[in-house]
């Protein structure tokens, strides 16, 4: 670049000063040096970036690769997206049933890693399922079904794959505006007009607490607003997983109950809020629901993709009932030490390079405000051998006196 | 390394905590890749060192490479170390000094970059004079003769070159702890035991005011303390060239002519309190000056590298007498004009590429407190073509009013 050099931009990072558009651009352009980025990276922890950093970044970041256009759709496209959890397996409820009500809903999706899913993993549990569309396909589908959700098969935000594996090697993750920058360049690059986000807040999730979970949410919702994509967010509580099911294939049946009427209560509210923020009507999402036709939009979705919707799943042989051995009442069932266990049983996977067995998992009977006596079942664990069942039973605080439930929907936040 | 990863370290410095000796030397390993030691760097610049993270790091530093071993000299062996400045020839003067009052000095030096001069193209201008001796020659010398100075040819310290280079791109310089080390690891290498540190301070120096070159000067000698270096500091002006010779040639005959007793007062005054701090008695550096013994030592140093001490030595042939336009008095002959001046004639290096012409420079002949009347001399600039004076000019602020002169020495430090 002509102009000031990128030391002279880290240095001015670095004493608190703000930078053009062009001189973020030119920080996060491929030809400057890794060193250089990750020095002016920690510089962001400390001094941060002001909205029109973000925003130049977010630009930045989205003009480094591919654009997905969904304007021949001619209408509105939803989408969502969560910060990630334990047992979320919203996508496979909120897509057919938002598509049921009329919106389209055209997501890429991601793998999961560590304690957490992914909901293509997800959705690999179904037979024949085929996630790599091209884009011509995911537009034809989303025409003809109303619904496409697929892995990311063309050069989405380099710069955000560069970004995050640096920061993950180099303590620099923990920051808002690039926290924000990396979601929402993804989400606008992948087209769609129309987005809600969810938030997680807790022990299993990427933000620890209720503040930085609204200090993200805004930077988002700004960040949306100032490209013109229409962005919504929920905050989730993420202290234990959600619904009861963990683990690929036990997910997928959660989520075809949930559709049918016979899901958790927690699930249910949490899809039917997403869905409510994107259609814009609470009435149409339940009816949606009761009627069937989320249902119905589901297997036509599954079926588009190549699955088949009432094949029956088969799940791991070894069944293990872990149950209580003491009486009270359940205080936590920990999400963070509930995806662990189901990510070492084989559900989750420990490096990008592993691969993940669909069939096992653990499915949690006893959440926050239970009671339970000894004997009673805290959860059953599929599994490809012996399980430790201490392990499952050290997920749950039982406590000796009572205590509340508490709701899955913390706050709901509108741009 | 087993234990903590790089990424921990580096995320526990950004929050404030304390590495071990062991972690520090872990992270300026030449394993860890620049991109994480750059964001350590950065970490550093927010969070400092604690002493014992500082004196971590000067160790680990110093063993990264060999270490000169001047045991065998059987005694106290002195070096000087200035942090950089224009018209600084001191060491010229300063090593015959101090070799001639019995304390023998052995001094690894450098090449300028820059608006600063580099001791080594100073005596190079003298035909002959040999830079790369071995250790063993440098030894030989310094038992024979009291006094060496030469060229870095063993491996010193390669971590401050990778560390040095790095902060220089990544906007990590001006942090204490990191100075003071990179300083220190390359004079704790060169294996003297007594050392005096000139620390400039003004304009065209380092540290631009006095509190920072007091907090550099007391992280320096915490240091030497803590590896047993007996270290001295003195704290100087550099808002003005030291002495009035700026350029090679021109910097040789001028410590000539202040080791043969008419040289500039200031730059005298420097270099008898720098012999006094490594030699501790300022009447016997005085009786070396004045007896001419201090000048014998001189010539016998040059030759034994190679260079004839009495050589008539050859200027640029275009000598150009810059004259005052208007009256007044002299309120500052700008040290970084003049330097930056004297550099685009040839006699310093824009990059480190670069050679340099030794026989060109400037001679300033007015300085702080002195009255001048418009046609009379400021400066004298010897170059191989015409002279933009009015560039020389620019480098003299001149007051309407009389200014005081002001000491060259600001602060002696002693640990």
């Amino acid at each position: 670049m002509s102009g000031p050099r990128i030391v002279d931009l880290i240095a001015r990072k670095r004493d608190g000063g703000e930078l053009t558009a062009a001189e973020i651009a030119a920080i996060v352009s491929p030809d400057v040096p890794d060193y250089q980025l990750a020095a002016f990276l920690m510089a962001v922890m400390f001094r941060g970036l002001t909205d029109a950093e973000t925003t130049a970044l977010l630009v930045a970041m989205v003009d480094s690769g591919e654009r997905i256009d969904l304007s021949s759709l001619g209408g509105p496209v939803a989408d969502k997206h969560s910060t990630g959890g334990v047992g979320d397996k919203t996508t496979l409820v909120v897509a057919p049933l938002v598509a049921a009500c009329g919106l389209p809903v055209a997501k890429i999706s991601g793998r999961g890693l560590g304690h957490t899913g992914g909901t293509l993993d997800k959705l690999e549990s179904i037979p024949g399922f085929r996630v790599d569309l091209s884009t011509d396909e995911l537009v034809a589908q989303v025409r003809d079904v109303g619904v496409a959700v697929v892995a990311q098969t063309t050069d989405l935000v380099p710069a955000d794959k560069r970004l995050y594996a640096l920061r993950d090697v180099t303590a620099t993750v923990p920051s808002i505006p690039l926290i924000a920058t990396s979601i929402m360049s993804k989400k606008i690059a992948s087209g769609a007009s129309r987005l809600v986000l969810d938030v997680k807040v807790g022990e299993g999730a990427f933000m620890p607490d209720l503040a930085s979970a609204r200090e993200l949410s805004n930077a988002m919702m700004r960040l949306g607003v100032s490209v013109g994509l229409d962005t919504t967010c929920m905050l989730t509580t993420m202290d234990e997983p959600l619904g009861h099911a963990v683990g690929n294939t036990l997910e997928v049946q959660e989520a075809v109950a949930t559709l049918e009427g016979r899901g958790p209560a927690d699930l249910r509210e949490l899809c039917v809020t997403a869905a409510e923020l994107l259609v814009g009507d609470r009435a149409a999402v339940e009816q949606a629901l009761e009627s069937g036709t989320a249902r119905e939009r589901y297997a036509a979705w599954i079926r588009a993709q190549g699955g088949d919707p009432d094949a029956a799943l088969e799940l791991a042989p070894v069944v293990t009932e872990v149950a209580a051995t003491s009486d009270g009442w359940v205080r936590r069932c920990h999400s963070r030490a509930v995806g662990d266990a189901a990510m070492r049983l084989g559900a989750g996977r420990a490096r990008k390079d592993h691969d993940v067995d669909h069939a096992v998992g653990i499915v949690v009977s006893a959440k926050r405000g239970d009671r339970v006596q000894a004997g009673d079942p805290l959860a059953r664990v599929y599994s490809r051998g012996p399980v430790n069942e201490d392990e499952i039973r050290a997920c749950f605080a039982i406590a000796g006196e009572s205590v509340e439930p508490e709701p899955v929907v913390l706050e709901v936040l509108r741009g």
